[in-house]
């Protein structure tokens, strides 16, 4: 019989509901060497994460993240709340000798993501943090055809990750515009998985320049619509990379796109071809040789579908899954990562790592130089 | 509290695993007014249907649907099987009192579905016909606007259903190919689906003219590869079709177009603007308006993902979802119908009328004339 | 030194602007074996082909075809007049050995167009017929593949000829709609293009069920507005074929359709792979091939502006040409088939044949039968 | 009468292809005040230039262009000789009072732009430089719609310039890869397409940060194919930037971008909508407006073909033209400008200011720091 792995999810909103989600749905399509177990789901608010754990299909909730990360019979703790409390959950849980998975970007700092990985490291417990898009088919097929040399030696990375939601400057100061809560704006929100990208499909960054911005400087508090407050975060982030392999990229992300929904888009430009993909429409990847006879070269545009592709044990070839399953995947490397006894893929080192690219980009944008990793 | 429905499901293959996935997801995301229970799942394997039973997550298996839809506790009864067992399922369902689901097409022939339909009127009971494409919400959005009036008068219906997984001529005989088991081959799979569109989107057809052409006509015997067998179904309809609003059309399925997967695409023209939908790009609808500003008209990519978009209670803007929800939205449909006791729609009356355009081209394809409906 | 060839070109209009656009360029940009002397446009206002002599770079104008098919120092007639009047002037410049271009289709019934392909061979002189379209460097391109054997066996070919000008019911009534005129609508003037391209890219049709449709039935009169008079040609031609070599088509063209401005697009399966092409965005050609790695296959757009592609003596790769220049190769072809003395491809045989096929297209749309050629 | 203007072109090769074609086919096409009459053209070989006076139509050919400028009968000296060479014969031509036309970037230093302006503001005549794009129709609507305030107040420029000619390396060591004879690589060739385009529709740049990369250091020497010889210019420029109106973007230009032919594609997001353009198709506009309705938001792809949009004399709508015809319109400009005796748009102002970016991206490149212009 399959292993049981019993799991306590920290937090219940957006991302709360797509780990639920995966949870629940990865046995259901794939043999799992693990299997996962719903236990506890955990939340400040008591009316709040009692609906979610009934909404979700978890058997227990509650709302004591201290209790539950030392319980006995919890194997996985799964940490999904704002940015400024993954470190304290994540080192206890560490402590306690759980299993982590810890949403992006790791923590609001690079000091507080240094300690996770370090009270991980000491505690001698798999971590992985769930960089999801890593996971989509169209992405991880990408990886494959860079890593068997398809592409050649790569000269060229160019991310964007663009949404629209805040555009209009009436929309309210919430969490995501306070420093304090969310680390930062666009660049830990979006970028932050540009820079997880760039790192898992080029290799690693050696520097960058990079440039901050708040369009709208100022918003209507959410308590209080009528009176302003001061937004602490960017609205965009752009850089300049340069990487260790010699290629060149450009990384920006922004919510001030109109029409921008979730374009997560990336371009790669070897010496043999190119690549790109678009979150927007995520079961594509479209693909470029140079090794085309000569009058037949184009992109083309590939339906990640097939039962050769990554993780496709969905449905019949075309009939396309959603942005949901990203998360589908992340459980089901996670699940077999702990059958396996080995550390999952990315983990908190990448998770530093990528804190660090963040941290940087920052710091560029201040000094205005040129920044090393 | 929700009212409880106990379904049974009888067929547990592709639609099986497709209308089980939809009885799990639903009430994660929606609050529908009733709530499916899954109660049990029906097949001839005793081997297979337990498994799919412990898979998909339903109570009980059973090998016999005559017991099942007789059993005191059921509510509905969904029909997944091979077309040859809808009637005999459907009408003792009916009798028993059961609220019906069956997949599409109604029944292999155009008697059967008459049956099935007078069957369930007579028992006074409710009943749906799985046609899943209307329920994606760019499907649905579509009809919204084209009832409102937004294309004007509707002049022109386009539509194809392209798919390429049996043009290998070594492709086995399965039962798709034999006639007695699937009624027809692209006509009844693929056809049946932009028909019920055509019906849904611009109204009823009142003639057509047919061709039904078979490509490959012997295929390895599933059994005995080195033997052949003969195809007794079509691998390609064609129609030209006139509506009762005095539009005209064009219809195709193939099973023979290589690079489509799963293309099930329409285009609209009417008076004041044209709507395009492409089944492999779901969570998309393109739109022109002749009233746009002179300098300013295009063909609109609207990316059917926002909270005003018909069934998005799913994600935030512009995280798509997939295939696998337009038959979840079936069931939130088919619940709420349950719950305010009224007929659900797509019904029998649809599954008739549908089945008497496929027989209208059949019937077309032989005489090589006009066939009125 | 080069052939120079003494030109005469017939009609001034939409055409005589796009042919004499030809004539001028094409040696700027081809090293043709025969060269065209712009000698003498013809019309019958005066004024206008006088304007047009100047505009265009005629070095005489005339208001008598009868008087210019007859001179003794023009070598080439080419006639872009209404299709009313292609045939009296075609058999007259045969009659005096001239070399023919003729625009499509080749007259408004398969009577006249046979008469001037009869003129043309008992005078043994070379005949072509202006199917622009053919010389798309991705059409070409498209047909060197087929023959080729890239596509494998055809199956399906899918054609539509979209446009959207006169959707308006209060656009006037002007001669294209008029069937002593123009022969027919969107049938002569759009599906004939359609049913060339057919010919040319998978061979010989051999039946048809067609069905024509008029939309609009009564227009402002174009001397006096206010009253109407009756459209006495199609708005739309619809068509199922079927091809001597086994494979079936839809073909459907429309002045109806929204948001088609130019939409000239056809899709070719074949049992080893499929092309698209869409006039909109000629300078691309979209492949899909069943050979390509099982990991790696999709439709491949390709830019057909390669230094291997045909008639690509343009500019680099990329910069793309436009609709113009598919009258620049009909010339090129032309000098290079007189230089050569042999007949240019395609000529009046073709006309005949594709004038047959509208011919029959008519027919079945009366007879509301399939109509064998 | 027209006024009639001689012009002397200086310069045979791609772009003296590109602009001889210009002036033959503006007068056939448009009703311009001035009308261009094709004098002289001018070049170092003897053969090369007589050739070139035969093909593309000059009444006359000279190998000396200091006897070329001076004469009296000419009015316009159009300069598309490699940039080395631009100052020089500039100079001359202003002192002897003629309007200058010349080709992209002005000079090969920002120290010989500025000599160029001088002389031609001290010799008080109309200057223009070719940036052709700007004359692109769907890049000149996208430049009335952004002064009309549809998309707001702009907040983010997205410019590439991708194409892949010499990813090779083995393509041979000609002139573009000599930075005494070319200034520098993608730089000057491509970047400075953007930069202009950027200035044109978004406004002036205050600042930049910028990297240069040479990814193929040595390549064969064109006359000694065995033997190596040393790149000095970039094969990519990447650069952030500042606008002087808030607006932040991005800029990157490459010649190792497989599958990207000619493409020079901008994304500019404002506060009210978003624009799209790209060279490979560039008879497209794709807009976003967030004033569409809620449900029917999406970015709409309009074909610039219609008569209300900018320089659209051509053929009828959706009949698409090429990118020859960028620089037809940049000729019709300038003898608008010739005849209405005012300054043409784009002229040396802005062949200084882009030049002054150029360059303050190149020093950036070198002391990794933002240099404002």
């Amino acid at each position: 019989m399959r292993r049981q792995i019993n799991v306590a999810l920290i937090g219940y909103q957006f991302m709360g509901k797509a780990h639920s989600n995966a949870y629940r749905q990865m046995p259901r399509f794939f043999e799992s060497d693990a299997v996962p177990v719903m236990k506890v789901i955990c939340g400040r608010n008591e009316a709040g994460v009692k609906a979610a754990a009934a909404k979700y299909g978890w058997e227990e909730w509650s709302t004591s993240w201290e209790e539950v990360v030392r319980r006995k019979d919890i194997d996985v703790v799964d940490i999904v709340t704002p940015g400024d409390s993954h470190m304290p959950i994540a080192v206890a849980a560490a402590k306690a000798g759980k299993t982590l998975l810890c949403e992006k970007p790791l923590a609001n700092t690079l000091g507080e993501a240094k300690r996770m990985l370090a009270a991980a490291q000491k505690a001698g417990v798999l971590h992985m943090i769930c960089h999801n898009y890593r996971k989509t088919p169209a992405v991880a097929l990408a990886q494959k055809l860079i890593a068997d040399g398809q592409l050649g030696k790569i000269h060229h990375f160019r991310g964007t990750y663009l949404q629209d939601w805040p555009v209009d400057p009436e929309f309210p100061l919430y969490w995501r515009f306070d420093k304090a809560k969310a680390g930062s704006g666009a660049l830990g929100d979006l970028a932050s998985h540009v820079t997880d990208l760039a790192r898992f499909l080029v290799g690693e960054i050696t520097e960058v320049s990079a440039a901050l911005e708040t369009f709208v400087k100022e918003r209507p508090q959410v308590d209080n619509p009528k009176k302003k407050g001061k937004v602490t975060v960017d609205d965009a982030s752009l850089a300049l990379v340069r990487f260790a392999n010699g290629a060149v990229g450009t990384i920006e992300a922004t919510r001030f796109a109109p029409g921008r929904k979730n374009y997560n888009r990336f371009e790669i430009n070897g010496s043999k071809g190119s690549l790109v993909f678009n979150l927007e429409r995520l079961n594509e990847l479209e693909l470029y040789l140079r090794d085309d006879p000569a009058y037949a070269q184009g992109f083309r545009n590939i339906m990640v579908t097939e039962p050769v592709h990554p993780y496709w044990k969905w449905w019949p070839v075309g009939h396309v899954i959603g942005y949901e399953h990203t998360f589908t995947h992340v459980i089901y490397d996670l699940m077999q990562a702990i059958a396996g006894n080995r550390q999952p893929s990315p983990n908190f080192e990448d998770g530093v790592k990528n804190q660090a690219l963040l941290a940087a980009m920052e710091k560029s944008s201040q000094t205005r130089k040129w920044v090393k990793i």
